[in-house]
């Protein structure tokens, strides 16, 4: 079952002691390197069987200028490094039938990336996209420049060191005897409904905020929370933290600002929505989401 | 158990719906609001009995400039709002018998904050702090104001909008039969052991985390990882996910660049060290500090 679950995959050997001052040097002449190329925030796969997010040197060459780049850690002796273009570089990519251009969350939803590289895609995404969103100090608003071989940026103007952001976010899956609650966001496809979800906040467990988040949005009490899996979800850089909770009540009270709508559903909807044969034309998100993940373990009463 | 642990209680009710852009303007005329005032990052606490962190309008008087606010929630019918001050202004309280100015770690560590107040002032702290670290945009280097009553900054000049940061950590009890493993960084108190720990990655699940952090500090592998319990840890802003991890196999190799030590304890080491009754004078972090938490989870061999 967790072996579908998108983003918690990765092959790569990452070692914290090997991101030196020289690393990046040292691997950008290395033969052997393999590179994760993204343009903006798409990456760049190379087509064929299978479709492979780890490129050849001789595939990235037509990219003159790169931004910052990222050593990921090793596959075998091979050294991984991401490296982030300009958003106007996927077009020299677009055309040719060597390479799939498509952005992350439809390359795995659709099955087109290589599931064992979507941790690695993850990695290089979340990576990439904060130092394209923190190129200056947040403290006192100089430029920063990258360091410990991309995991790090530092400030030379007041010293600080500013560190790659990974935003926890509680997703449950609350249930009250044979019913769950799942609800809906506006930008939600017709028809989706999920499991609730928020941002965990400062100075909260992750039980606080499962039962902080589904009174806010659904206004149901939740007593037990246990956890159950977790899942890097790179849009931008969230640890989704999956767990299942115990409601205390169940009328619920839709917030409009956050929700489009959230109700009670049966074992039995919850099966149909899986295989998309709900009468109502319900569904619930693919196996690549973590939602998804819950409700199989629902239904199953066990992991 | 769970009751010893520190800034896991927090009896404000928070609602992000409440926060809305005249939310600070109205508390802050409410005469019955409560404040809580960090100096720096100094809490200031009311002495008596018991000691407390919510202050009245009054005791804050003599602060005359504040710096940002940030609109926690209700406790009853009473808004309560945490204030940042110059670090300065802690000398404003030093010398009156009333108050008591004295470092976070410190005043949960001796049990002079009060337990239930714990997680107000780890909210508080860790929000301010996060204030004080992002007064420019990280994207384009602009100042920002404070938002959503101090949930959010906002950079004019660019429109980015920049959210409270909480960085995940994984700290994990990794034992082999009838012995676990623990560690000591060099700046711990001389014979104090504690679980290992470290930051997640981008791109990680905790469970991939935990193996990583355990065998880049101890060369150690880790199967089977169980989520036991989690904690904030307002130094700055760190999520702890306490877990218990499955040792695979035995032999050490510390990474001095991370630990002064790690070694295998017995059950009964551990049970001396957490009477700080150990021959060797080895000990253990005390109640507040999820280690503890997990020790003791592991001797009794059940939550």
């Amino acid at each position: 079952m967790k072996r579908t679950l998108g983003y918690t995959t990765n092959p790569i050997r990452r070692h914290s002691s090997e991101r030196d001052p020289e690393a990046l040097a040292r691997h950008r002449d290395d033969p052997k390197r393999l590179v994760v190329l993204v343009a903006g925030d798409i990456p760049i796969l190379r087509a064929g069987e299978p479709v492979t997010a780890l490129l050849s040197p001789a595939d990235t060459d037509r990219v003159a200028n790169g931004l910052e780049e990222v050593f990921l850690g090793h596959l075998g002796d091979r050294p991984v490094v991401a490296r982030l273009a300009p958003s106007d570089a996927a077009d020299l990519f677009r055309e040719d039938p060597a390479f799939i251009v498509m952005d992350l969350r439809s390359a795995a939803m659709n099955r087109i990336a290589p599931h064992d590289e979507l941790g690695i895609l993850a990695t290089a995404k979340s990576l990439l996209d904060w130092h394209a969103r923190h190129r200056f100090c947040s403290t006192c608003g100089s430029p920063t420049t990258l360091s410990q071989a991309g995991f790090r940026r530092d400030c030379a103007s007041c010293g600080a060191q500013h560190f790659p952001r990974t935003d926890p976010v509680v997703i449950m899956l609350v249930s009250r005897g044979e019913r769950c609650l799942l609800g809906r966001q506006t930008h939600f496809l017709p028809g989706m409904y999920s499991c609730l979800a928020g941002f965990l906040e400062p100075g909260e467990t992750i039980e606080a905020a499962v039962r902080r988040e589904t009174f806010e949005e659904a206004g149901v009490r939740v007593g037990a929370v246990r956890y159950s899996a977790s899942q890097p979800w790179p849009f931008p850089s969230s640890l989704m933290i999956g767990c299942m909770g115990e409601a205390e009540s169940e009328d619920v009270t839709v917030d409009r600002e956050e929700l489009e709508d959230a109700r009670w559903f049966s074992r039995e909807d919850v099966r149909l929505m899986l295989r998309r044969e709900h009468p109502e034309g319900f569904f619930v998100p693919p196996s690549v989401a973590i939602a998804n993940y819950l409700l199989h373990e629902w239904l199953d009463g066990s992991e």
